[in-house]
Parts: structure tokens; C-alpha cells; sequence
């Protein structure tokens, strides 16, 4: 079984140590009562149910899958009852608006909570997080109606949320989509289309669900200016909230997918289906991309949960399983063989996967952080840095998670390639998280064509401005400066040289999107050793912080290179030659 | 479908045009007779069976899998006429012992048809390499009468191979291997263990299985001086030659695997079973590394066929999705988008494949050719280049296969992660090739350890040496010349540094290995570019080796710092910490 234990020291470490999020709390008012104590309940109760509840149904739902019968789809058995019961912990009304019965707390915490629920149960926490996502879409949006009706629903998980994008011919470039909606002249609309690759579009695991839908008004502009965004609810809501008459769309059929198979992804028929407008109209791409960012750091959390959890399942494996004598000898002499963990290459990857994942974590929160200060403190500073760093958490993440993955299988050997172990399962999983939501070449070419460029590298600047003024250790200053140097040379080449060569952002994004990220992960690295008490724990972190230094970070120098070339490297090779 | 067609152009650029094989034919005696056209014919007549025969029943293998009934194992539909086919054109003995039946082509020849055979359809393919295997060590430490009695038999196809190694709790370390032997005082023996991870242990496809079976002699020495190779068939043969008595072997399951599918991966049970000793006794180890050297550049070439799979696919599919438009304005304007080709980030992913592709081809035919030289010219510098890189030709072509499956598998966003394209299954069938016939961290080892460790980097400087005496084009000569010094530098510092450092070899080994490999390639780009006719293809070479040289080969400048650190780096985290 894919066995799930929470990281609880490193979730405190990062917490109340690293960050010293009470600090940062006691200025904003809204998180002024939060104690520690309420902060580890939270975890707590969130950890076991990852560990308890989902875990436990993590390898069956994937062998089990989810079934489609004339249009119904049945989750993998017990995904009905573990869903109720993280509904009705209130896990989806984490972050939620206090108004309409959220509980308020800050991203900073729903984010651990997320890496808990991804690592234990990917393909049950698909529900959630996709309901999570559109209350915050509607949050923001909705008219107060919309509010007072949809948010309660989804936070208590009465109902559960979707969004509706994708057609077949139209993936990443929405702006060609085919799915109209017409004016019915009663404030209501009716859409007629269909859309693919709809996570939890149909399900058994709730009463109703929530279908935010894009489509086309008749004579909208072309592109992705003339879309608008709706609610769709399966159920149309009755004057008193409750499930009413069956709208018309359904489930036309479920995918047959890699991994995430407990998660079911329809494609998604609406015929002349009510819809009610949410925002302007024409304006739904932007009102997507409230739900989309959101999802986008919780999509990297994803890649962050799966390597935790990938991490976990190697490190028993390598201590457990007896083959081969240390090159320095014999350590265990008294049995046939010496445990995995004597091995050099195979405590390199445990430690490429162990370095990754808890720089990530410190990353995905200090993002979350950003969040936090930028809605609750209107800060500005935070604003910028998290509309930098988002794209970076989402491909990061996940690019690193699934490395993660596909290096925790190596330590097992054949026995990671067959099911019984489960790990071949998380790579499965996790593929999904580097494609889904913006594949991570657009995030890519959002981080560099939006973010860096539009500002000339100004924030990324700020940023490498504001990690030099922080403390780190004296043994990692000289290489960390050597880092953010290199950051700061390729930053102000690739804004000097895309001026003179358009396709130049595009043909560099990726190689400078992982340069940011072992960058950054350097300082978390330099920042967690100053930051570590003097203990055990203290000093892996900074046995590992040495570990990154000396055998990740170095990948950085290659990046650097790679990204000198201009765009010709990519472009010249004619279509007919491919 | 997953459609195949031979790469059929650079197979011929490659043999005659970068190798100019006939040059080297012609001082090998027994293949002085080979004209252009009888290779020309064989690689036409394999390109044919791949495309028509193995190709169509690749996604119906992975999807229909394979059924365990009461210990007999069906294969999917289509499998043992496919089978049958391949048996009956002789390509299991296309390099086979001319004295018994096989054709004794050059194994330069055969890389390539096995590349056009794993890459249209591995679960079916591995029926076949694993007899190619089985007929390999019989020929070589065999007895006259067993080469006899099995090679024909192998080499035809009648029959199959499988080699019986790994038991549930040894993997790598097969000396502490519990499986024994016993004496009958008939010359025959009496086996009996079990043996996990078999491929093709058993099946529905030929009418006999030639195990070779690993197992101790009592009081044979302990660890892997101990281990005797036995020759253990499913039915005894009967005095003339043909399938007898049942022997007392048989699947206890089969394998529920990430991929392979159609290859069936038995748990194999011997209940004293008749075998027959092959080569000496406790001399087991040593003969089976010469089936194992052989499925070695052979599950290299594994990688390098799913790589080439993997691009067709995703550079078709690049040409003809059209979504978004170009960074240099629209290319497409009558169509509501352009294609994927005109975007840097797609054609950057279609390249590195391509790129990684075309020079493990060059790479694979090279270890090839060093293996013939070795075998019928009896060239020592060709012996000892063939054993420096067939651990590297295993590790780094599967690894690369893999990357470059995974690159297609995002080229086709969430297209690439469900089943109906087939590029998923791509990505879970290649992961087996890093794991089986020695994980790739143990050909790291074996890279470092054994072959660069043991003669003081003689053999790499002597390839450097040989590169650097060879005719390269003046635009990439000092790339080159950097990468050759950086290889030298490199290898030096480890073999200093290793007298002192016993971890240090597994520390370093992964990353020394991808180094030799990239830097290998880099060498192979060059040479193609120089050796490329003046024409489109010609061109795409040289855009193609740019490329390279531009945005792959500058991984070896990380590659260097990382193996500058010495073993603690990995060595100091407490065995209790991970």
C-alpha cells in the first residue's frame, strides 16, 4: 500500500521557524487570532485524514477506476464516503470567504493542507480542488446572488465544482473555441457545445455540480477577447437553493487515462444548457484566470505532494532492502547483504528527490505567502512576486515532482515497475500535473514573454536585490552569490536581446524558467540552514543544503549557456524538415 | 494508432555515407561478400515487417495485456502469428553462428533492425531478444552438442529464451541467490527456487522455452563466485531434437506491470527440474554476462526505438494541431490558427528528441561496429572501446529514450495523457529499459568502477584522442575541442581523486556517465555535419548538430562542477536522517 505520513516537523520548521509566520499574521488583522496551537490542530487533523481516510483508497481507486454507465459515472468504491467526510471536515472552505460560511484561513496554511491531500489521494483530491477553485472564481466575480447561493454549497462540498474549457480543437489557444451561448431575455443563457478533458464534470461523489463553462455570445469578438464565462449547474438551483430541475448537459464519456484514474474526466455535452453570465460579458478569460492561478500553484503542489510522498515510499524501501556491500565495506557484516541506503548512487537519488521536494515546499509557501500579504495586506511588492513566481510554482513543481517520481521508482528496481508497490503509480499520477491547467511550456512563456519581460526584469531584480540582503551561512554565500549573479546576467540578456528577436522568449523559456527555479531553491536551501535549530533535524537540513549546493545547483551553469544561443537554434530547421 | 515507418534515410546516411561500412567490411573476411544492396534489402524487408506486422498490434498488446490461466500465459491477439513471422523471415538469427543455422550478419546491421523492431512494438519484440540472448551465451560457452541441439531451434524461432536471474530479494546482488542445483550423477541436475521478474518465462507463442537458469551447486563458494548457469527447458527434447517430457518448471503469476504489456513477466517456479550445466561450474556469473552484454546495447536500443516512435508521432502531430499563432505574426492566416511548429518552445521539445534521437542512432551503430570489429577482427582497441561503452550505450540511450518519450508525451498536451494516442504508452513501456538487465545507476558503476577506474582513464583519453584526430567542421571545432577537455579534466580528477575517496566512483558515476554520453554525441553531431550530403537532408544535419551543440551539449558544464564534489556530499546524511 502507498503508505502517507504527513511531514509534521518540516511543516513546523517551515512555519514557526523559516518564516515566523506569526510575525507576518499579527499585521494582518484577518489572521490576528490565529494561535500555533490552532495552526497545528489544522495540520493535524488534515494529516491524519490524508494518512487515514484517503491513502488508504489511493492504489485501489487507481486499479478500480471510475465506470460510465448511460451517462452516470461511478467513482472508485469508498471515493462517496471519503469525500463526504473531507467535505464535512470543511477542507474545502479552508481559505474560504467568511461571509458565505468559509473559514478564512490564510493560503500560506492551505497549502501544506493541499500537499497533505495530493500526496495521499491524487485522484480523490481532483474533487475538491477543482470546487475549491470555483468558489474562489465566483468569490471574486459573482454578484452577490451568485455568492450567497454557490459558496456555501461548495465550501460544506454539498456541491462540487468544474471547469469547462477545452474542445477538442482548442487546448492551450482558447480563443478559437467553437461553444456559443445565446441570450434567453430573461437574464439567463443557453450553451450548446462540447468541451473535453472536463475534470469532475460528472461524478457520484456529490448532489450537484457546479460547471463554469466558457463559451462564445453570438457576434463577440473573435479570439480571446469575445469569451464569456458562466454557471452551469447540472441541478438548476430551486428558489430555495436546492437541487431543482436536470439542466441540459451530461457526460458524453469518461477518458481512459495514464494515471489520476480515480478522478473521472469527461467529455462534456451541453445542449441548450441554462447558464447564468458570471462577470461581463467578453470578459471570461479573465474571470478563468482568477480560477486558473489558483490552480496553478495548487497543481504544483501537486508535483510537490507526489514527490513527498514518492520520497516516503524509497526512503523505507532503501533502509529495508538488503543488497550489495558498502564500497567502504561491509556494514552490516552479520547479514547477507547491506541495506540500499550503503550505496552512493542511491543515496544521490534519495537526496536529488529529498532536496527537491523540501525546497519546493519552502518555495510553494513563500508563494502562498505572497498571496496572502498581496490580498489580506494589499501589498504591492507581494502582488509582483506572486504573479512572477506562479507560473515557477506551477512547472517547477511539477516538472520536479514527476522527477521525483521516475527517480523514487529507480531506487526500487523491477519492483518499482510493477503495480504492487504502488510507486509506478505515482509517476502515473503525477505526468498529469506538468500538462493540465497550462501545459509548462505556456507557463514558461507566461514567466518570460509576461512577467520578465514586461517589466524589463525589474521584479525578478527586486527579488535577487532582496535574497542578497538576507543572512545566509557563510559556507554557501559565495556560491549563492555566484547563482544570483548568473540570474541577474541571463535576465538582462534575454530583455536585451528579445527586443531584436521575437521568437527569442519562446525559445528559452523553459531553460530560464528552471533557472529561476534551482536558483531560487539555492537561497530556500542557504535559508533553511540559517534557519535550522541545533538538532538532528538542523543538522540534515544542512547536510542537505550542502547536498544541493554542491550536486543540484551546478545544473544552473549549463542553463546559463543553453540560454545564450538566440532563437535561430530553434527556428531555423524548416516545417518540411521535422 | 501508433504508426511506424523506418527512419530508412538516415539508416542509409549512417552506414554509408558517416561509416562507410564497406570500407571496414572489406577487411573483415566473412562479411566481404556483403553488397549495399543485400543490407539495403534486409533493412527494407525488417522496415516492412515492422511498419505492417509489429506496429498494428502495438496498442492492442498494451491494451488487451496479457492472462495467467491455471500456469499457462496467453499473449494478446495477433501476437503468435506476428510471432510466427518474425520466426519464420530469421531474424532471430540474423547474427547468428553461421555453423548452426544463423546468418552471421554484422551486428552493426542487426542495431538497426532491432531498433525498427523495438521501436514498433517492445512487448511483442522482447519474445524475440530474449532468445537472441539465450542463443548468444549457448554459442559461446555452450557445448558442441548443445549448440547443436539449441541454436537451430533458437535461431528459427521454434523455440524461445529466458533467463532466470532475479529472486524476490536479489536483485543486483545476485550472490546472496538462494535457487540450487543439484548433481543427478546422469550429468543432469535438479533445480529448484523460484525466480521473479521473468520475461517470457512463459507463453503461448513458441512450443518450447529455453530457460538458462542461475543456481548454487552445493557448497559452491558464497556471493557470486558461486553461481552455476544451467540450461533448463520447459519440455526435455527427445533424442531427435524435439520437445519431450514436461519438466518440473513452470509460472506460478504473471506481473501486473506500468507497461510491456504484451510481454509477459512471470514469477517462475522450478520444483526440481531438470537442467544441464552450461560452461563450468560457479563459472554461472561470468556466462551469463555475455547474454547480459548483449540484451545490454540491446535495451539501449530500446530507448533509442521508443525515442524515434516518440518523435514520428509527436512531429506529425506538430504539423498538423493548429493552435495559437507565431511570435513573428501569423504564418497560417486563412486558418483560425497556426501550427504547433511555429511556436520555439514546441520545435525546442521536437529537436531535443530529434537531436537526442538521431545521435544515439549514430551512437548505437558505433557500439555495433566496435563489437564486430572485436568479434571477426579481433581488434583489442575495438574490444576494449565496445566493454567502455556498452554500460554507457544501456544507461544512456534508455535514459535519453525515456526523456524523449516524455517530451513527445507534452508536445501532445492532455492529447499525450490519454490512452487513444498511444504516446503515454510510449512513456511506460521505455521506463522498463532503465531498470532491467542491470538498473542504470549499476552501469554507472560498472562505467566508473570497472571500466574507467581500472585502467586509469586509458580507454576514454584514447577515444578522445581518436575524436580529436578525426575531420570535424570548423563551427563546431572549438565547442568540441571544450567538451573533449572538459571529458579529459574530468575523468583525470576522478581517477586522482577515487584513491582516496573509496565512495566517491558511486558518487559521481550517474552524472560521469551522462557527461561521456552528451560529450559522445557532441562528437556525432559533428560528424554527421561533416559527413552530410549537400542536399535537405544534409542541411537538416547541420541545423540539427547546431542545435546540439547550441542548447543539449551545454548540460556538460553542469555535469563537470557537480562531479567536482567529493563523496560526502552524498555520504554524510545519517543512515537514520533519510
Amino acid at each position: 500500500m502507498l503508505e502517507y505520513r504527513a511531514p509534521e516537523r518540516d511543516f513546523e520548521f517551515l512555519l514557526f521557524e523559516l518564516y515566523r509566520v506569526q510575525e507576518s499574521w499579527r499585521a494582518i488583522s484577518a489572521f490576528a487570532d490565529f494561535s500555533d496551537d490552532i495552526v497545528r490542530a489544522v495540520l493535524a487533523e488534515g494529516g491524519k485524514l490524508a494518512a487515514e481516510v484517503m491513502a488508504p483508497l489511493n492504489q485501489s481507486g487507481d486499479d478500480e477506476g471510475c465506470r460510465w454507465e448511460d451517462g452516470e459515472v461511478h467513482t472508485p468504491s469508498g471515493f462517496r464516503e471519503a469525500f463526504a467526510q473531507i467535505a464535512s471536515g470543511g477542507w474545502m472552505g479552508l481559505s474560504g470567504n467568511p461571509e458565505f460560511a468559509g473559514q478564512g484561513l490564510p493560503k500560506l496554511l492551505g497549502c501544506l493542507v493541499e500537499e497533505m491531500f495530493w500526496g495521499s489521494n491524487t485522484g480523490l483530491y481532483l474533487y475538491c480542488t477543482l470546487t475549491v477553485g470555483a468558489s474562489i472564481c465566483i468569490d471574486t466575480h459573482g454578484s452577490p446572488e451568485q455568492k450567497a447561493l454557490y459558496l456555501p454549497k461548495l465550501y460544506s462540498g454539498t456541491w462540487t465544482g468544474a471547469m469547462s474549457l477545452t474542445e477538442s480543437h482548442a487546448g492551450t489557444d482558447l480563443g478559437i473555441m467553437r461553444t456559443r451561448a445565446e441570450a434567453q431575455g430573461d437574464g439567463t443563457y443557453r450553451l450548446t457545445g462540447t468541451k473535453i478533458f472536463i475534470t469532475s464534470g460528472e461524478h457520484d461523489v456529490a448532489e450537484n455540480i457546479v460547471h463554469l463553462v466558457l463559451a462564445k455570445l453570438p457576434g463577440a469578438p473573435s479570439g480571446s477577447r469575445g469569451i464569456s464565462l458562466f454557471i452551469v449547474p447540472k441541478y438548476l438551483p430551486t428558489a430555495d437553493g436546492e437541487p431543482g430541475e436536470r439542466n441540459k448537459l451530461g457526460s458524453g464519456s469518461i477518458e481512459h487515462k495514464m494515471g489520476i484514474k480515480g478522478s473521472a474526466t469527461s467529455v462534456m455535452n451541453f445542449d441548450g444548457a441554462v447558464g447564468y453570465l458570471i462577470g461581463e460579458e467578453n470578459q471570461g478569460l479573465a474571470c478563468m484566470f482568477t480560477m486558473m492561478n489558483y490552480e496553478r500553484l495548487s497543481v504544483g503542489i501537486q508535483g510537490l505532494g507526489a514527490g513527498e510522498l514518492a520520497y516516503q515510499q524509497a526512503a523505507v524501501y532503501a533502509r529495508e532492502r538488503l543488497q550489495g556491500r558498502s564500497p567502504l565495506g561491509p556494514q552490516n557484516p552479520d547479514a547477507p547483504a547491506d541495506s540500499l541506503l550503503v550505496h552512493p548512487d542511491v543515496r544521490r537519488m534519495l537526496l536529488t528527490i529529498r532536496t527537491l521536494t523540501e525546497a519546493g515546499r519552502a518555495f510553494a509557501l513563500f508563494v502562498g505567502m505572497q498571496l496572502d500579504l498581496a490580498k489580506y495586506a494589499k501589498d504591492a511588492e507581494a502582488q509582483a512576486l506572486a504573479e512572477l513566481l506562479t507560473p515557477v510554482a506551477k512547472a517547477f513543481l511539477s516538472d520536479r515532482g514527476f522527477d521525483c517520481a521516475v527517480t523514487a521508482q529507480q531506487v526500487f528496481g523491477g519492483h518499482g515497475y510493477v503495480k504492487e508497490w504502488g510507486v509506478e503509480q505515482i509517476v502515473r499520477d503525477v505526468r498529469i500535473a506538468q500538462i493540465y491547467e497550462g501545459a509548462n511550456g505556456i507557463q514558461a512563456l507566461d514567466l518570460v514573454g509576461r512577467k520578465v519581460l514586461r517589466d524589463g526584469g525589474n521584479t525578478v531584480r527586486a527579488l535577487v536585490d532582496r535574497i542578497t540582503g538576507s543572512e545566509i551561512p557563510l559556507q554557501f554565500q559565495e556560491r549563492l552569490r555566484e547563482a544570483l549573479d548568473r540570474l541577474t546576467r541571463v535576465t538582462t540578456s534575454i530583455v536585451d536581446r528579445a527586443a531584436d528577436d521575437p521568437a527569442l522568449a519562446g525559445a528559452v523559456s523553459t531553460d530560464y524558467l528552471d533557472l529561476l527555479g534551482y536558483t531560487l531553491y539555492a537561497w530556500l536551501w542557504a535559508a533553511m540552514a540559517e534557519a535550522a535549530p541545533d538538532d538532528d533535524f538542523g543538522a540534515a537540513k544542512w547536510q542537505c543544503a550542502e547536498f544541493y549546493f554542491a550536486r543540484i545547483l551546478p545544473k544552473t551553469r549549463g542553463l546559463e549557456t543553453s540560454i545564450e544561443a538566440d532563437s535561430s537554434a530553434v527556428m531555423q530547421l524548416p516545417d518540411s524538415a521535422f
